[in-house]
């Protein structure tokens, strides 16, 4: 396999033909270094695959975008607003989702149709359209804008997150970028996982299509903060052909290159979504080993990640391996009590389901590292998966309480 | 239907024929009036049904006491321990259960086998036996032992819990009592909720069965502090026929009463659990109304109750109706969003799937009572169904990170 690498300063725009910028428009509050409209642009069209939220409360943000991806057009761009869902405001959502993707697209010289949109911020106020016809026409597309771009999708965020990663296939160069934002909660509601992957590879539509949901079961869907789920998630994979590739279409060799660059920055995104949860002090990696199959050792991973005594123990520096096999028993997955080990980053703590003698305060050292790894051997089979999510503290609570409408 | 009174100052013990008592064996840390070995006696042969955790890695002590109640027989008394939760401690764990039953069996003068065993407390650590055989001899039974018996199950719980209702069939009055401890945290290891409910109804065994099912489906199976689920959950009901009444056997007016009084002890055991939740000041009750099917609304109403940023909206006093949206949509029951109807305490905030204009200072005031009440109507169909938790302060944080093993 192709050697993959990880590209200086890699952004969403890092492959060939992409270009972004942001602004500010006064969507969220002011403050230093704000934006909060994102625009973000491909100089050829570009095929597109996505995943979306499945809450049944959905904003026609996300409506309007899912109908793009599955009518399987070519896009040429995505305006993103942060600061506002555009949840729970009735017909309007749609019109100013419509409204406001016609806006980028006048702005790009493209047709409406060929532009994603996303929102994400508080739900049920309506999207301030005037701001938007008033500021989109002002952003100015550079080569560089990926970071412009990650800024302006922020929401209670603390920094921004993206990556690019190149690898050869033949004789061209391909890049993938990406940028997210976090599953933070929006003060004062919910917030929005959203990530936009680039890749200036030609693609076969549907492999593009399997490689992205592929990877999203490994990584975004593998992550939890709250147990929340938003109204407005949205992954997006664009790919425009800069490159000048051999069609990739899976089954060889450059398709598994493909997939694990995709991997790589889809796990990076993820991963640090988890690490810049609110509050979060602690990125939590949950990985269970010989389950029966890796559906189980996913499930049995996220159930660890997203226990609220689990994240509560690693906040406090507790070994607290009963919390562990108490997450992991209600996983509801095969498992034998009597086989079951437990790490945390690698120090053995519990065998044949029982404690055995450690260090303690190696194991405290260790919790109190900025990543914590829990590790769960079960000697059920082959199955194995790994969740990611993040410590619970006060923070959390007196973030998502201080605010009284 | 016949009236069903509450029993004044009413326990376990309310009942004809049960005794009961408690003693401080030294297996929890020392305190001001702390017991932790709980000892419950019927004078004759109890039928008995239960319901027990689905957690798979289980305590022997629930297993013991699981393969008791499958096997039909009947039993006479109950030993339940607080402090230890006798949980992943080995083969050791099953004899240590078994010689628990054996001593409180010589104690009550009865058989092994008629004694049902309940443990709660730290998981990993084995019973302290010797202290169990000494103490249990020691303890005084006594008809109104009840109080006794419930503050002999505390871990973590800040107040005894327990009811007694009375109401007549024919000519025998027959009184149903229960006791129960609370879902909060034991430090440094999860809780468990234990609850035994009492009777001197003479009931049909099949009846018993499916009348404990269907009110543990409504009550305890609807309430949620933090998400986890513990090793050693029980819920018990003895009958023991004392008071003489022409047998409970269902499909007439007397069951009826009988499933009632059944349902009003379990719902008040259930919900001072969701109020006592560890640092919780607010009991919250989701009710949804108009789902497609009583299942629907359970499951949405229980989505409610447990969303981490519906229980900081309640504790911050904030009408966030948005995130009582998104709870509801992520439930995955059938939903329009323009049909949707949200009330807080009464008040209504949210008509066809939008905000409405209401007094926010009343909302507020709401939010502040002891108990908050959020409905949602849904249009749907006839399904309702209710849930009970509680709101999430820095205390839950504090109490379940604070400690370093």
């Amino acid at each position: 396999m192709s050697d993959i690498n990880i590209v200086r300063d890699g952004t969403v725009t890092s492959p060939i033909g992409f270009s972004a910028g942001g602004i500010y428009a006064g969507i969220k509050t002011q403050g230093e270094g704000k934006l909060d409209i994102g625009l973000l642009y491909s100089d050829r069209p570009c095929d597109v695959a996505g995943t979306f939220t499945r809450n049944a409360v959905v904003s026609p943000s996300v409506t309007v975008t899912k109908s793009l991806v599955e009518g399987g057009g070519t896009i040429r761009g995505v305006i993103a607003n942060s600061g506002c869902a555009n949840c729970a405001v009735g017909e309007y959502g749609f019109k100013d989702a419509q409204e406001m993707a016609a806006i980028a697209a006048a702005k790009l010289g493209v047709q409406p149709d060929n532009v994603a949109v996303a929102s994400t911020g508080v739900i049920g106020v309506e999207l301030p359209m005037a701001l938007i016809r008033d500021h989109v026409p002002q952003i100015i597309l550079k080569e560089d804008g990926g970071d412009e771009f990650a800024r302006a999708i922020l929401t209670t965020d603390t920094h921004t997150k993206h990556i690019a990663v190149s690898f050869k296939i033949g004789g061209s160069t391909i890049t993938i970028g990406g940028v997210s934002k976090g599953a933070g909660m929006i003060h004062p509601n919910m917030a929005t996982m959203l990530a936009f992957l680039t890749t200036d590879a030609e693609i076969e539509t549907m492999f593009m299509r399997q490689a992205l949901r592929d990877v999203v079961n490994l990584t975004f869907n593998q992550i939890d903060i709250d147990g929340d789920q938003s109204t407005n998630d949205t992954v997006l994979l664009m790919a425009n052909g800069a490159a000048g590739n051999a069609v990739i279409s899976g089954g060889d060799e450059a398709s598994e290159t493909f997939r694990e660059a995709l991997l790589i920055v889809a796990q990076h995104l993820a991963k640090e979504i988890a690490r810049d949860g609110e509050g979060a002090r602690t990125l939590i990696e949950a990985t269970v080993e010989g389950a029966e199959s890796d559906a189980d050792a996913r499930k049995a991973a996220r159930s660890i990640a997203s226990s609220l005594l689990v994240k509560t123990a690693v906040y406090g520096r507790d070994p607290n391996w009963g919390r562990i096999l108490m997450a992991l028993g209600k996983s509801e997955i095969a498992l034998e009590e009597s086989k079951i080990r437990v790490f945390i980053n690698d120090i053995q703590i519990v065998s044949e389901g029982k404690a055995i003698a450690y260090n303690v305060q190696s194991v405290v050292t260790a919790l109190s590292q900025k990543d914590v790894r829990l590790r769960v051997s079960l000697e059920m089979g082959e199955g194995t998966g790994t969740a990611w999510g993040c410590d619970l503290t006060e923070e959390y609570v007196i973030f998502n309480s201080a605010y009284t409408t």
